[in-house]
């Protein structure tokens, strides 16, 4: 996320962590260089349009422990760190709440010719009420499924414009004849709806991936929904094998429902990884960071994720009880995996203070991908969305600790596919959405349109 | 411009231009460089949100010829530009009809940290009504004069966002106290206006120039009411010094009657220079250049430009009768520096050919000096907006023949000046907006509203 703190509260204190450098470019360019040496396949950012303003019912924490703002906009590094990286992904955040269709799908265009192929986009629709009375002055958003309707629309459209406006073969660039362009193959896209009208050709010509690699981290059943039918990547931040093991088969089993391959969706559970050369060094790196946490910070983010003011609670309160008057789905992670047991809110806090809600993975190289492997053959999932606990040590020690060991075990690979981000993801798939894929029945319908 | 032509049709067909690789990162951080090297103090980046669609009724003939799309979004790739360059300023064009304050304010404030302040904004409301039906479906923009009504709420927004909603001071980054930001020093901006509505604190910390340096270009008597008190450099193109001298007047005239130091507004005129190793060379190289320029392509930007179908004319009719049934100050300008003298169609398309409606200057290093001294003494100009015939070597002669000759005379800078691109091209001026801006003024409520 472009900020100080994203998921490890009151850690950008940590005398080696440089989060507080989030505004300049170096950080960025530093870190693109360090993934890509570990051969990730892709740098994520977050994003959000407001301020965790819930716990306290006002922004003064958000502010004072820097959780998630100052907040810069995620997409206006990527070009810095595309230049200085061949393979890494770039998945980038990006509600449609604000924008028009026609807009965001030329930036999402743009950004995957400059980095040849290599852009995700993650779509949101955004849950904090501040995001709303910042863009429109309305003190609230929309209601939650209205917004998936609205989803749905916007994504039918950006669709159209990515797939269906430009054919193959439409740009001939040829500098004999004078055509850049042959007008007969380039559609303009009609479009009148309950929410969106559009009669415009898509500005950017075709990228090489076209639509960008679709990432999704819906949790409610209108959310799985979408992404079951949208996705080809999906986050999730289970805390536990448990709660992933529900989540990651419904998500399959939604996918499968819509006539697609369960296993065409790739699920990357939120962990972070505390990784050191012994596991006693491990260890001791935990406890270091662990004093840093900030509970009031972690509060901050819980509050703004649940929409439960936790400063009226008392810091050993039991979850249990309050799950009694707001129950969210969130909160409920921790309590649907062992019943039995009773979390405080302190307990929870603490949680959340290293990586937010997915799991911490503390260890030596073989601890930490032991944990990993037994995660996968757990819960079926695909991958992990590493969280940073301090920025760039988590990244540098995966990088060279942790990556060598999984290579090691064959469970990671040992060079970058070629290709575009859709390709090294999904091996053996062209750089264009599969043909099943709901987006390419509307590039068909398009075209056919168009004879 | 983020695309294959921008202001000389036909010309990416010469066999040294490149302008289409314009998708290719590359191509960016080269002209970048290029641009350094002459130590020029921007490159500045038009863009439209539409499609040239009035020459013929559609868009057949700007996609054939290329002219202005396929076109990219052109804030995307400043990141690479300023991570290959340490002064290069970068103007970037962005309309403020289809985006709400609060992002476009978060998406400049990221460009000026990404960059150390090196930002200047081109504040446009478009002028293709093919861009409103691509955004919204509309079939046409609000009418002119309410375009600037809204711009001018929509900059009272902006300014309160930049200028009041964080104090100086308030990001701390404490690691000591884990204090980042004193939440006293920031501040929520409450407006309720007749087009927008906001209430949120600006989600991005002060950046360098908290306010980037503000373009501006309108040319119709409302634009330059506009650019006269809100502008700090100030765009035109204008084919004549005649016609030039007049704006300039006009403009400072206008400025001083809004109690602004009239040179406190610096004045480029869109130029396109064509120097040679000597005259006879140059010469060469323009009747070269020239036999690449497309008619009809340059045909198609005027009618865009005009509102006038170009295609419905014969090529040797004169321009002084199309005046006479749609008469259009853009078209005006030819008429207006020298009323004797007649204008066919196929004269305007071929001026337009090669950089548009501004003067071609075409010499060696020191006929090209002498000429643009000559604008500068003739008509109060500050500078020069310089477009590419063939890119990038229109700017490699420039920065490689011209510079250094502008250098020997003392009228070009020998290296560039410390700070942020407002220090750079008002010596003196620190990195802020002037306290005598009417934004430093909105600035002075909100703090004082905060007390």
């Amino acid at each position: 996320m472009n900020c100080v703190v994203h998921q490890s509260p009151g850690l950008w204190r940590h005398p080696r962590d440089r989060a507080d450098r989030y505004s300049d470019l170096s950080y960025w360019t530093d870190l693109a260089r360090i993934l890509e040496r570990g051969k990730f396949d892709a740098l994520f950012m977050a994003d959000v349009l407001g301020v965790y303003d819930v716990y306290g019912g006002n922004t003064d924490h958000a502010l004072r422990e820097g959780t998630q703002v100052p907040l810069n906009d995620p997409m206006l590094s990527v070009s810095a760190m595309a230049a200085v990286t061949e393979h890494l992904g770039f998945g980038v955040t990006c509600t449609l709440s604000y924008e028009p269709p026609f807009t965001l799908a030329r930036r999402i265009s743009t950004l995957d010719h400059l980095t040849k192929g290599r852009i995700g986009w993650n779509i949101v629709t955004g849950y904090l009420d501040s995001a709303a009375r910042g863009v429109s002055g309305a003190a609230s958003q929309p209601k939650h499924d209205t917004r998936y309707q609205i989803a749905e629309e916007y994504m039918e459209l950006v669709y159209k414009l990515w797939e269906g406006s430009w054919e193959e073969g439409a740009v001939l660039r040829d500098r004999d004849s004078g055509v850049f362009t042959d007008p007969a193959k380039v559609h303009r896209i009609r479009h009148e709806g309950e929410f969106f009208k559009l009669d415009a050709i898509h500005l950017s010509e075709p990228s090489p991936q076209r639509t960008p690699v679709l990432f999704q981290a819906g949790t409610s059943s209108k959310g799985r929904d979408f992404a079951a039918r949208q996705a080809e990547c999906v986050f999730m931040a289970a805390p536990s094998k448990t709660v992933a093991r529900g989540y990651v088969a419904d998500i399959r089993k939604r996918a499968a429902a819509y006539g697609r391959d369960p296993y065409s969706i790739k699920i990357f559970n939120l962990t972070t990884a505390i990784v050191g050369a012994t596991p006693d060094a491990a260890r001791e790196k935990h406890a270091d960071y662990r004093s840093y946490v900030s509970i009031p910070g972690a509060l901050t983010l819980l509050s703004g994720w649940t929409g439960i003011d936790f400063s009226a609670y008392d810091l050993d309160e039991p979850l249990r009880y309050i799950r009694n008057e707001a129950v969210h789905s969130a909160v409920e992670s921790f309590t649907t995996a062992d019943p039995s047991r009773v979390w405080t809110v302190r307990e929870v806090a603490e949680w959340i203070g290293i990586g937010g809600f997915g799991p911490l993975l503390v260890g030596s190289a073989s601890e930490v991908a032991d944990e990993m492997e037994s995660w996968v053959a757990e819960t079926d999932l695909d991958g992990f969305n590493l969280a940073y606990a301090v920025t760039p040590e988590s990244f540098v020690d995966i990088a060279d600790l942790l990556v060598p060991e999984l290579q090691r075990r064959g469970r990671y690979k040992t060079d970058y596919a070629a290709g575009t981000l859709r390709e090294k993801l999904f091996p053996g798939h062209g750089p264009r959405l599969s043909d099943t894929h709901p987006a390419a029945q509307s590039r068909k319908t398009i075209l056919r349109a168009a004879e």
